[in-house]
This record gives C-alpha cells, sequence and structure tokens, in this order.
C-alpha cells in the first residue's frame, strides 16, 4: 500500500473502519484483518499471498486482505490470486480478498479502474473466486456488511464441507471487489482541479493549507463533514465509538495472539541420529531430506516447505515420505492436507513463507542458489518489518525466516550461465548485524548441524548454501558440532604448519571450494614440502566481519590465532569476491589477503571447469599460496617457477581431458590424502 | 524455459518446429519467433513481457511467445497478460501468445494443468484476449496451423481498424492454449514407471542407456520413431527437411534485423542547452525532465519509457509534455500513441525495456531507489544474455540499458524505512566490469552530462542515481562536462590544501553525502582553519576500482593524485559501504580509508536526520576527518577535544530543533560558503 499520510487513502480508510466495526459483531470469533503483520507487504504486491501464510495450519483464522488496484498490478499479486487453490478447508483457515478499485495510482490510472464488471467479474472466476461487486456509494456500509456475511457464510460451507469429510472439489472462495472514488468523502476541488475521484488525492490533497486562506477553509470544510462534535467529547471519542470497541480482548483487532506474540517452537530431532561416516562422498541434501523428514512427523501442524518446485531436482524428495504437497487442484492430493507447497512463484513461496513465520510458525524455503535473488527485497522488507517489531515491548519472538540453496552456480551439470547467480548472500550481508546470519556448511554433518540450529534460532534471516551432489564428508558429528559452534576453525589434518606459523593460511568458505583448498594442500604436499600451509574452513561467514561489526565477529585475537599475524591468506570463496572483501575491510593488514569467488564466467560445462574459469580451483588456490608464501619461506622462493610451471603443466592435462571427454576426470574427486 | 536437454521438452520442441514450418508459409512475411531475443526471458518468467516490449514500435512485427505451465505460474508472467492493454495497433506490432499446458513442472503438477477449459477461458478471456484451444493430438499440425491463421487473422483485422483510423475499443487480441502431453512421443515406460506423460520426462527420461541393455534398447525405439532415414540422407538433412528452409534470408527465423543487428542510435539533443547557472538549488530531475522531453520529441519511434507509475512523483513529469500514456484501456489516452508506459509491476517495465532494447532500441527506466531490487535478477540475466551475445561476431550493438534512480533513502519525507533499498548498486557492480556502470551525478549539470552519456552509450547497463528535491549546483556546464569526463576530481573551490598534501581527504559519491562533504569542509575551515582539508566527488563509481579491474578504474597515479598516498581518506557514501569496500579492497594501504553508507537505519523523519542516523551527516564526516588528520598535523592534535565537544554540540542543538519542530532547521541547506 502507498502511506497512508493523508486523504489519498480515505476510501481505504473508511472501509478499514467499517471493516473494523463488522469484525467484532462478526458471528466469526477469529475472523481479524491481521493488518500488524501483513501491512509490511503492500509496497511490494505481496500482502495476499502473506495472508494465505498467516492462515495455514490456522484453522479458525479468516483474514480479510485489503488490494489497492495499484498494488494489483504487480506480478506478486497477479500470481497469488491462485493460492486458494492451495489451501486444504481441513487444516486451514481462509482469506477474504477485497480489491479496493479506485481507478488511480499515483498519477495514472489503473488497469483494474479501466476494466467493467463483465471483464473483472470474468477474471477472477477464472481464477477461481465466486465474486460480489460493492458500489452503491449511498448504502456502501450496508451493502458492505451483508456482501461480508455472504462471505462468511460461503467460507463457513466450504470448511464444513471439507471437515465433515465431504469436501466439495474446486472450492469456488468468495472474494469481493469494492468500487469507490479515489478520495472519496475528500474535499471536490481544489485550485479548480478535482481531487475526489482523481489521482490529484494521492498523497496531499490540499498542500498550502499552512500558508493560503483558501486552502485552510477547503481543509476546514472538510474536516467537518467528520463532525468532530459526535466523534470526541471532551477532548475523547464520544461513548458511541468507544462502544465499538469489543469488551473481549480476543476480539480486539490487532489483540489477536497470531499478530504479536504466537511463536511456537518446533520439537527437534537430534541431527545427530542423521550423521553420516566421515571421508566418503555423501549429497548435503540428501541427508538434509531425511532430517527434515522427521522434523515433518515431529511438528504436524507447524512447520512448512515452501518451494517453486524443486524439492525433487534439489535432492530433498526424503521429506515426502511422509508428507504430501497440498495443492486442491490436483486430484490425487486434494483433501489430503500435506506440509509441502510448490508453486512456480519465488514471489508466492516468500509471501507464504513470510505470512507463515509472522504467525508464529517455522517455515523452510529451499530453492536454486540463482532464484533467491528474485525475492531479495520481499526479504529485505520483512528484515524491515521484524527490525521495527523487535522493537516493541509487547511483541514475542518469532522464529527465524529460512533459506537454503543449493544447484549453486559450482555445478552446473545441465543449466549453465543463466543459473548462476549467487547475489542473494550480499542481499543477507546488507541486513543488520542483528539479523544476518549466512551460512557455507563444508559437508553433510555440517550441514544437519546448521539447520538444526536455524530451525530451532529466533528472529535472524538464516541463509544455508550447500551441494545436492555428493562431496567429501570432512568431519564426524562430533567435530562438525564443534566446527559449527566457532564458526571456522584450522582443519589440522590439511594443515602442515605443526601448530606453528606457517608460510601461507589457504580458507574455503564454501562446499566445493573448500574441496579445491583441501586438494591445494594435498597438491602442495607433494610439490613443495617444504612449504607450511594451514588450511582453514570458515563455515559462518559473519565471523570474518570486522570485530564488534556483526555478534558473530570473531575477536582480534580469535582473527589472528586463524589467520596468523601477517602471512598470506588465500581465501576461495563461494560468493562475489567484493562482497567478502567488504566485509573484511576493517580487519588489520588487508594487503596480505586474497579473495577470489564468483566472477560471472561459466556455461553448460563440468564441475571443475566451473572452478577453472572462475580461478577457484586447487590449482589457482596452489598457485595463489606459492606466490604469497615466497617472502616468508627462502626455500619456496627458489622453486617458485618450476612449481608454477608444473601447476600450470597439470591445469592444461585437466582442461583437454575435458574438451576432448566431456567429463572431469574421475580421480580429481578422490578424497585427499596427506 | 527449462534447458531444453533431452526429451523433457519434446512437446515444446516438436511445436516451435512446426511453428518455424508455419512461419515460413505465412502470409505475413514478418512473423518471428524472436526466440534468439526472449529466451533468456524463459526462467525467470517473463518472457512474455519481452515480446510485446520486442513489437513496440515494430508495426509490422508479430512475435509468438511459448510460455511453459511451470513458468506461467510466476508473477511476472501472470501479470504480463495484461500488457495487450498497453499495446497501440497502430504504432506496435502484435504478440500471439501460446501457453503450453502439459501439465508438470520439474515433478509437481501445474496450477493450470489441471484448471479445466471452462476456467482457462474465463481467466484469459477475463485477461482481454480471445482464446483457442488446440489439443487434438492426432491433427495437431493442421490444428495448429489453422488456429495460427485465426490468430493472424484477428491481429489484422484489430490492425487494420486501427490503422484505418477506427480502431476498435478495448480489442480482444488472440491466444492459444496448447494441450499436449508433457514428454509427447517419448519413451511410454521406463522401469515400469510412466515417462510420456507425466513429470519424469522432464530432463532425462532413460537414465542409464549408457550401461543398461534395457534403457539402451527403450532410447533405440524411441529414437527411431523419429524415422532418422526419411530426415537424413548420407548423413545430411534430406532434400524434404532442406525444403523447408525459406529462400530468402529475411523469412528465416533469425534472421531477421530485429533479432542480431539492430542497433538505432538516438538522435540527442546538447544537454548544455538545459544547463543551469551553479550556486542554487535546482532538482536534477526537473531538469532532466525537461532535457527527456526533448528526446521524446527528437525519437518519436525509438525511445520509450518505462516506469511504475512514478514519473510524477519523480519530478520527471515535464516528459509528457508533448507525448502522453499509452493506456489502451483509458478511453482518454486510447489510440493516441504516446512513449511513456506506467503500469505498476517493475517486472513488466524491466522486461518491456529489455524486449524494447534487444530489438535496437532505447529506453529508459527510472524508478523510486527503492524498487529497482525487485527486478535485480532479471537485469542479471539480461546482462548474461549480453556478455554471451558480444562475443558472437555476426551480432551487432545494442543500446545500453538505461536506470535512473531517484525518491533515495536519503530524502524520506513521508514514505520511511521501507522505502529505504540502495540494493540495486550492488546488483550492478557484481556484474562484469565490461557492462556495469554507476552514477552519481552530484548536481543537476553532471546529471544532464550523465544521461546524456548514457543514453547515448552501447552495451552497459548504466545506472543513473540523482535527487528529485532542489540540491546545490556546484559545477557550471563546462565543469560538470569536465568532471563527468574524468569521474572524480578535487573540488578546489571546498578545499584549502593549496595544492599540496593536505591532512585529510574527504570524499562524496552521491548527491546529499555529497552536500554533507561540502559543508563538512565549510565546517572544518570555521572551526580548525589549520586543517588541511581536501574535497573530492565521485561521480562515477568505477572509477574507484582497482587498478585494472574495470575499464574506468583509475590508475594508481591518479588514484594517489586525489586521495594521496598516505593521508586518511573518508569515503561519504549512498550505497552501503561494505560494496564500496569491496570495491576498493586491492588499493594499496586501506588501513587510512574509512567507508560511511547507508546503515539500514531510518524512518518518516527529516533529510538531515536520515544523514544523522546513518552517520553520514556533515557532523560526522568532520569528526572522522578531525581524528584521522591528527596523526599528520600537531595544530589538529592539541584542538582535537574540544573541537569534537562543538561538533557534539552543534549535533544534539540541530537533533533538539529536529525533534520539537518535525523539521530541519532552514539554514541547514545554505549554499557553503568558503
Amino acid at each position: 500500500m502507498r502511506p497512508v499520510t493523508s486523504q489519498g487513502a480515505t476510501g481505504e480508510l473508511a472501509l478499514v473502519s467499517s471493516l473494523c466495526g463488522l469484525i467484532s459483531t462478526s458471528s466469526f470469533e477469529s475472523m481479524t484483518s491481521m493488518s500488524c503483520a501483513i501491512h509490511e507487504g503492500g509496497e511490494l504486491g505481496y500482502a495476499l499471498a502473506v495472508s494465505f501464510g498467516a492462515v495455514m495450519d490456522n484453522p479458525d483464522l479468516i483474514v480479510t486482505c485489503l488490494i489497492g488496484d495499484g498494488e494489483a498490478e504487480t506480478g506478486p499479486t497477479a500470481a497469488a490470486w491462485h493460492l486458494t487453490k492451495y489451501l486444504d478447508p481441513v487444516e486451514s483457515g481462509a482469506v477474504i480478498p477485497i480489491l479496493h478499485v479506485n481507478g488511480f495510482k499515483i498519477s495514472e490510472r489503473t488497469i483494474f479502474g479501466c476494466m467493467d464488471d463483465k471483464e473483472l467479474i470474468c477474471l477472477f472466476t477464472g481464477y477461481g473466486y465466486q465474486v460480489a461487486i460493492v458500489e452503491t456509494l449511498e448504502l456502501i456500509d450496508i451493502e458492505l456488511a451483508s456482501t461480508l456475511d455472504w462471505a462468511l457464510g460461503e467460507i463457513k460451507k466450504i470448511q464444513l464441507a471439507a471437515r465433515s469429510g465431504k469436501p466439495i472439489l474446486k472450492p469456488r472462495w468468495p472474494m469481493i471487489i469494492l468500487r469507490s472514488p479515489k478520495g472519496w468523502t475528500g474535499p471536490k476541488k481544489v485550485d479548480g482541479e478535482f481531487i475526489e475521484g482523481s489521482f490529484r488525492s494521492h498523497q496531499i490533497p490540499v498542500p498550502n493549507a499552512n500558508k493560503d486562506e483558501d486552502h485552510l477553509r477547503i481543509l476546514q470544510s472538510w474536516l467537518q463533514t467528520y463532525d468532530p462534535s459526535r466523534l470526541l467529547k471532551d477532548g475523547m471519542p464520544a461513548k458511541s465509538i468507544l462502544d465499538i470497541i469489543p469488551e473481549k480482548d480476543s476480539k480486539k483487532l490487532g489483540q489477536l495472539k497470531q499478530t504479536y506474540d504466537s511463536y511456537q517452537p518446533l520439537n527437534m530431532p537430534d541431527w545427530k541420529n542423521f550423521a553420516v561416516e566421515k571421508f566418503q562422498h555423501v549429497s548435503c541434501m540428501q541427508e538434509t531430506g531425511k532430517f527434515l523428514n522427521e522434523v515433518v512427523l515431529n511438528n504436524p501442524k507447524s512447520f512448512r516447505i515452501f518451494s517453486p518446485d524443486e524439492l525433487e531436482s534439489n535432492k530433498l524428495g526424503d521429506v515426502l515420505k511422509n508428507t504430501g504437497r497440498n495443492f486442491q487442484w490436483d486430484e490425487y492430493a486434494r483433501a489430503n492436507g500435506g506440509r509441502v507447497i510448490e508453486i512456480l512463484s519465488e514471489h508466492c513461496c516468500q509471501a507464504l513463507l513470510s505470512g507463515y513465520t509472522l504467525t508464529g510458525r517455522t517455515g523452510l524455503f529451499p530453492s536454486y542458489e540463482s532464484f533467491l535473488g528474485i525475492i531479495h527485497t520481499m526479504m529485505v522488507q520483512y528484515s524491515k518489518f521484524n527490525k521495527i517489531a523487535q522493537d516493541v515491548k509487547w511483541r514475542g519472538d518469532l522464529s527465524s525466516i529460512n533459506y537454503l540453496e543449493t544447484s549453486t552456480w559450482a555445478r552446473q551439470e545441465h543449466n549453465g550461465f543463466s543459473h548462476q547467480n549467487p547475489s542473494f548472500i550480499g542481499a543477507v550481508l546488507n541486513l543488520k548485524p542483528e539479523a544476518a546470519r549466512v551460512y557455507f556448511p563444508p559437508d553433510a554433518n555440517c550441514f544437519l548441524s546448521t539447520i538444526h540450529h536455524c530451525l530451532k534460532s529466533r528472529n535472524y534471516v538464516n541463509l544455508m548454501i550447500g551441494s545436492k551432489q555428493p562431496t567429501a564428508v570432512f568431519l564426524s558429528a562430533e567435530d562438525a558440532a564443534e566446527h559449527c559452534k566457532k564458526g571456522a576453525s584450522i582443519w589440522k589434518f590439511a594443515s602442515n604448519d605443526g601448530g606453528h606459523t606457517p608460510d601461507v593460511v589457504i580458507v574455503g568458505v564454501g562446499v566445493e571450494v573448500t574441496f579445491e583448498v583441501v586438494k591445494a594442500a594435498e597438491l602442495l604436499r607433494a610439490l613443495l614440502p617444504d612449504l607450511r600451509v594451514r588450511v582453514v574452513n570458515v563455515t559462518d561467514l559473519m565471523v570474518l566481519a570486522a570485530e564488534s561489526h556483526h555478534p558473530h565477529a570473531l575477536s582480534h585475537t580469535h582473527f589472528q590465532d586463524l589467520f596468523t599475524e601477517d602471512r598470506p591468506v588465500c581465501f576461495n570463496y563461494h560468493g562475489y569476491a567484493t562482497e567478502l572483501q567488504g566485509l573484511l575491510f576493517e580487519r588489520p593488514r588487508l594487503d596480505r589477503i586474497s579473495v577470489k569467488g564468483y566472477n560471472e564466467e561459466g556455461s553448460t560445462t563440468t564441475p571443475f571447469d566451473m572452478m577453472l574459469v572462475n580461478s577457484v580451483s586447487r590449482f589457482d588456490v596452489a598457485a595463489r599460496a606459492i606466490k604469497g608464501a615466497t617472502k616468508h619461506n627462502e626455500k619456496v622462493k627458489e622453486k617458485l617457477d618450476e612449481v608454477l610451471k608444473e601447476i600450470e603443466k597439470r591445469v592444461l592435462e585437466v582442461k583437454q581431458y575435458i574438451s576432448t571427454q566431456g567429463k572431469d576426470p574421475e580421480d580429481l574427486y578422490d578424497m585427499p590424502k596427506f
């Protein structure tokens, strides 16, 4: 919604008031506009979908959602009308969408305002609704009241049928179209220009009331139409107004527990029961799927997964072992409940997740890495709402909002350049440090520990990034737990600094790029046994932030313990190098630190070629390490040219193999040996 | 579209083939699938809107756009169906959308696949179309051919009427729904599971043909259904196939000029004719609006503006002086042409801009700063397409794609926290340096020079950020031209280093934050006349990138000329500090450089309070400068505490004024005097 700073939204305000009245006298105890929770969605056009998220697993909740005809032009709203098709009337409540057609946006006419009744009824009937039009201005309160009663009756019919085991096939949920002039009841004309019924009522209709006599008179006579003497008495609202407020708190708008304090912690299984043996290749996602299956079983009414049809492709299919996809238009899924919603609209997924989380439950949004960027502004809006909400004393905690990225740029089996976009990481990094959490668990056990932590956490934006392809398991369950707790550690099994200051530190942040770092250490051990190499993995990105810039940021001492005081440090990073560089900026002695990451290079090529073209392969790491280390180790300096030549030779061999065979040499992924 | 790597898309492939055949025999010479231009839009669901952009001002072009029922679930596609309402049949061509309903996405059923004919016809009739359903598999080629002929006839009818001065009111453009089984004509079953008509035909239907005898046989008999002996002869396509290829190049798909080489440079007015006098406050946007009005006049058929209904609000309303908003459903705008489209869907705006630019014309997308992030992944997809296209020899240049951000976080008169999001800058920074261009013109003259440059440029992604409120003009037209050419300069009028090494360099990047820097210089001159301060403004952000990292990056020497070798440098930056830090990372001696920028703090507060809460006010800059300068100037060190106290006192005074008066002290914006 555009801001309600003035007359512009008089229509909306009048409507909200009449709704409030209706709600308090409604026979449906739990009906509420959920305005606190969903207003934040207005600007980006996703309030409608947020409402659907709010009523899921809240069978007695009915949310009215007012949609301006401006925001109705947005894609996210246009897609969200379909969401009744994902609402099982047994387990979930209902939404009454009210499309408010006043004909104008800030200054242009609206699409819906220029559609006649036939066009509108046709469109929304096609979306699956029963449509009622409310437009008789002289009787608008009565008409709206009776229409809402009709809507409630229709909802009750659908719910009763479903809840008594005889669900209506493709139930046609009610929706309301409210036609009223923009700026209705405001000034008719100012300076000879129409205000009521025109775009000019948007924002400030009488701009010069503080310096122009005529404007002041217009303002005065407008405000007098509200008859303040009837509304106010002795500086207080009159009894007739106060009487509208329901007696019971539970009937007051905004005092529903769902709107301010409804957090239900999940019943979490022990992730260590799902841990795998180390020194094998295992898919992080497959193991996570098994774990999530248990989360679903343990939390049949307070955990949901929203995905743009990528669960199977992301190898998380095990979550479907004990639950289904909740799509009511599919005859095989109809009226069967189900914890999973797969709609190919990231906007809908994000809005459903927001609505579900804001009403106290916990959700997960797994996605191809490249597609979460689609909803980055929605995530930022959510975080802004939550930042302000945290400042309000009477608000309780919320579950964190949880994102899982896989099918990343690092493994482009058949997709290619269009599917390479790790930019959602940067979007989370730009949030306030209190909320921002980004994790790169380096193996399956670390991923299990991380997702367990995230689903239990509160008030954060958690982003977890992992691989769906089998990758090396480096840490036992116990070591993984310890590593994730610290956020970053020296991997002694791959280091040969003997606990002393090394010549160089090589650091992996991300699954595949960490494997390359460990393989680089193996390579360096073979080519240059005199080089003292330390291998570090960072699983919690935020530990790298400059001291005091993030709650997880390593103290200066801890940072030095890992990265030494003055030795070259080569970061091999999953995301864009510049974002990690920005994060590290106020750490001391940056001239010794180099960062390589995804560099917008790639195609439908082999996994290893993706490492090569983005300069994050083991060979690149090894070459950077050697060049950096020459400063501190004379023996290395002597052999520099020779070793670099050997590395170059190996790169060429691999490139040739890939270009002739169309696949990576198989031994490339052998578990590193030290 | 999901990638066509295998059988999954057999249906689509067959269809495309039959379309190609049709097109070559069609009576409409210019009909084309524009597949090169629009395929890149598939993944994010915006191919449909890109098609509409392509036909605008191409009156003889008809684009068929195939929309999968998966991508049809996306918001961008759901909104784009309305775009016929923005198509004037006199000046523009037409789109034939073909919704291909095969019922499945990667693994879940689709919404459209579960809607019956009545539901589908109702929905698309509501959107404004005439709907034809093609579904008779036995006769699919004939049915599709005759349906396309029908569609072409309907288009011709609408165009003829409009072009002979009798436009049809609310013309109902044709669209086609094609129902065919997913994986049609592929293997029926593999390992006992249905393939044809099931989601399993997505991607690889016979995965083990290289190691399993049964699979190999299935693959073989499937491929034999194509009857290769009929299609191929002596290792070449048979004559019957080759005969399908049209003789004339102009009838070959992909050889239409629009698809590969159609760049039309704009006829640009001289921006200096619009320049303003310096030392006054002028709105960059208002002056830019006047300039754009002239661009519109000079280029009546090759320049368009796409805006989410924010032109007036962004103070660019002057572009409407000689042209209108092209919205055919508005009776007052109908059949009147118009260079401006204002739809409240950033996704539609971006896709229209992409389609328009990809077919050789030039567009501009002005937006509130906070809302361009909505389309950041679409912009990235566009850039990826363009990066690859640039590598292809036979492709010509394209106009740059141009974004203008105003209504920024720095002026939150009535919007507030939800409208503060400068993250689109970071999205552009992550592009390949060859394409990424970000400009912060510090005043109206610099803005004119910049937009003139951008609209003339080719193959870039240009992001220009400016203020719509009156702000100080610091540079004359000549100085502005020189400054913009350099990208960054020392502002001597505000500096007191006398051309020698200063004690401190203070740098503004962005309109409002630069004003604060200049005011900080004024303040420091008064409080600490002994302090040698250099003021620098950066208008072309990319000059700061580390040497060789960007074509605009300053050489090491030039960087030192501006920022000295070792003096403290305080950046006051419009965007998120971390992105500038990332950009600067490989510059030497970073420990002397500090960056402040938008820090996710704010509300509906005064402009100056926004500076204060994000620590970029003149007082913050002055305090940082003094603290940094103590190292190099003993006199400053002595007075440090005293001056800091004085600054603190002034901050308190201003804060108190704002909190009691609800506005900024008026003298705060006086032109700085030196």
